[in-house]
């Protein structure tokens, strides 16, 4: 039996779109199936792209990084709108939109515009998308349909002052406060946006701690950082109810506290948009959260069906969808190609941002695993003091036997950036004395690495004239 | 014989701070001599620093990086004085200050206040600093004097219309007009800060290209966005005249073109800083730009006597100097050190800035090296659109045989930062291999060496495929 593709990607997201491609550049014919009219997913739309780009303008506007400089009331607009924010997002996202279609256009993916669902293994009703119902069969599917925010009940969302973090651009001005439930990388990356445009901001998070998965010391720096900037947070809390009001809302915890606000921030977790998927008719099941289960080779229960991106849980980052639709494509179409590498980096663009790769402290020592750490931090830099950045570091964790980078950790500026130098270190086998003796650009963020290295390399030496 | 010292170091830029520092670390009793009041030399207090502060300053109040999404007129600061960019440059230069006296008082380095001269090949003559003439003797030296603008003869240098780059702070306003005469990397710098200023600049260079240790295709785009900021650029013309008139100058050129301006910016190359040294007492000379020649291990003709940073000429980097410095000193002390990694990054702080590593395409043709390259444009990266950087790249000259990366050239946003992950990969023996099979935060500017390398990639298998 012949099918009309050889492999079909279910979502345009960044896993969908990279799934497609790599089919088509191994010369096979492939498509995307997309239930809304722009490309992108949620990546584009309203997630990753929308809210890095809104972080950038709110840097810019806010003059945030100047305020070392011109004192911590210093702004470079007063009177910040969210149509200011708004328009340069819808520039970008337009543009994103653009670059990811003319790709697949390039690659000769088709774009398959509808609701995708399955009919069996190898069929998928498309319904939607301004065309009569139709079916296209393929080979291989690859299921990239992403998450939507999970909506808890009982909690009555308006998308006016009760919003989840989908709704946000559609704000109509900047909350004077915001209360932000939820306190996993959504909810710490709009809770610091929102503290640094003004708003008073309250981050409830039912956890005792925060983004766990991170070095303890780089989250603490974070949290100081954001009480610093005037957030309330409120650890090991839940909400029971928000009680909507005329000029806002009162958001009631389970321990008595009220807290009233003009806004209301939702990012408690994501549910895995596979309800309208058809995942009954091939005989898969999502778990509670609406997450399809593969194994390492991104395969379902089913053989000729994988799964990529958001959907398949943690990290649920764009970067990393996007190497998971591509291996999946590969594993799919039988072509070879790599696992992902060990050495992933996480990258979080909270205001200061976070990003690391290999392992934290708390792991290393909860494995037994002997470290030694190097620190610098930023505002020993002249490039950190030239940023006015007085608040970042860097630290890597070494080990004492053959001084190889087991993990680095970075807060900052230039975190997301600058942690590849670390990640390709510890790839290919580099180790301290690699970074000892190199030379960096002066004046950079990445000469951090050096600094931290020397920090390192003492504290070995201590050990080796003292021990 | 016991000397005062193991090891002085002449200056206390960037070459002299390690070479004591490091001589001090191996336990060895160290001093820098400083002729100024304020430590780090011409790298803090008008060069390095100053000038990288200067930048980031213009950066943010012209709103470069802005222009994308609120269009080419606009500014953060409407009218932008001498004053705003000044305040941050003293800021920033007296933390710096700070930061070097604290790193020398904590390695116990002494510092000499005063001009040194030496005597004889272990003894140098104090004057100066507000103390009675002394001498102090030491083991060896490491003459780390840095460089001063050279002045042409037959120009009248007033410090008000026609000056150099060190007496640039002094500035009394930000001039409509600037004539910048020399296009090295510090008249390249301060052209595309005036460009981006307002200022109508001219660029005046004897030789019919700039930067020419640089790879062509960068330094045509940055040519291509300078001209785009308005600079004139007049390659291959030679000042014969700069007249003074009330309100500017007038600056012929030997073409007979007259261009006139309310400044000239002397940048013409840069003149050891020798003259005071007392080198004939030792036996060494400079060269007719007042450099000291060295060998491989930075020592000159005199065996206790070494040199280091700018007054040895290319490439006076910061960066590169203080290893130079740190170098020196082991080599001087007879301790364990390795020579400098033959991956040398160049940064230059233009706008856009440049970095590179390794070699270009032209070092590599003319070597008969082949090559394939790989190209990333950052207006396809999401990081590039959210920043509005539409002209900058990276790109990588890859060898065919075994895919490793000869050279590393970035144009634009971070690239002076992201230049290290090229760095670290070419000096661990990385291939496009594992670029291609990495996963890069998304959206950054280091994702860019993933696309350059598929780009690469596709190219490599398409000879494959046909050839």
């Amino acid at each position: 039996m012949t099918y009309d593709y050889d492999l079909i990607a279910i979502g345009s997201g960044p896993g969908g779109q990279r799934a497609a491609i790599q089919a088509s550049k191994v010369g096979r014919r492939s498509a995307v199936v997309e239930r809304r009219l722009e490309l992108g997913g949620v990546s584009v739309n309203t997630g990753t792209i929308a809210s890095k780009t809104l972080r950038e303008t709110v840097l810019h506007l806010t003059g945030q990084h100047q305020r070392a400089f011109y004192g911590s009331s210093y702004r470079v607009k007063a009177d910040i709108t969210f149509d200011d924010l708004r328009a340069r997002s819808r520039q970008v996202i337009e543009r994103e939109i653009d670059v990811i279609r003319s790709q697949l256009t390039r690659n000769h993916v088709q774009v398959l515009t509808g609701a995708g669902s399955f009919v069996d293994a190898h069929t998928v009703a498309l319904t939607g998308g301004g065309l009569p119902p139709r079916t296209v069969t393929a080979e291989s599917f690859v299921i990239a349909v992403g998450t939507r925010p999970a909506r808890p009940a009982g909690v009555d969302f308006d998308d006016r002052t009760v919003i989840d973090s989908d709704g946000l651009l559609q704000l109509g001005r900047i909350p004077r406060e915001i209360v932000v439930v939820g306190a996993g990388v959504i909810g710490v990356e709009y809770a610091s946006m929102f503290a640094a445009l003004g708003s008073k901001v309250t981050l409830v998070e039912s956890r005792r701690s925060i983004l766990e998965f991170c070095d303890a010391e780089i989250v603490e720096g974070l949290r100081y950082h954001l009480r610093d900037e005037g957030v309330t947070l409120r650890l090991g809390e839940t909400v029971v109810a928000v009680e909507p009001h005329e000029h806002g809302c009162v958001t009631q915890l389970a321990s008595g506290k009220r807290i009233a606000s003009e806004a209301v921030l939702y990012s408690a977790g994501r549910q895995g948009a596979v309800d309208d998927l058809g995942l009954e008719r091939v005989g898969l099941e999502a778990d509670e959260r609406g997450r399809i289960r593969v194994d390492e080779d991104y395969r379902t229960a089913v053989p000729n069906i994988y799964a990529a991106g958001d959907v398949i849980g943690f990290p649920s980052l764009a970067a990393t969808s996007m190497e998971q639709g591509r291996v999946a494509a590969c594993r799919a179409l039988g072509e070879p190609v790599e696992s992902l590498g060990k050495v992933q980096p996480i990258g979080i663009y909270s205001i200061p941002e976070i990003s690391y790769v290999g392992r934290t402290e708390e792991d290393l020592t909860e494995a037994g695993i002997p470290y030694e750490t190097g620190v610098a931090r930023y505002r020993e830099l002249a490039r950190g003091q030239i940023l006015g950045d007085t608040h970042g570091m860097l630290k890597l964790c070494v080990s004492p036997d053959d001084q190889s980078l087991l993990g680095v950790h970075a807060l900052g500026t230039d975190a997301t950036e600058i942690i590849h130098i670390g990640q390709a270190i510890m790839a290919l086998g580099g180790t301290l004395h690699y970074l000892v003796n190199t030379v960096f650009n002066y004046p950079t963020m990445a000469e951090s690495y050096k600094v931290a290295a020397l920090n390192a390399m003492n504290k070995l030496r201590d050990i080796e004239r003292i021990g």
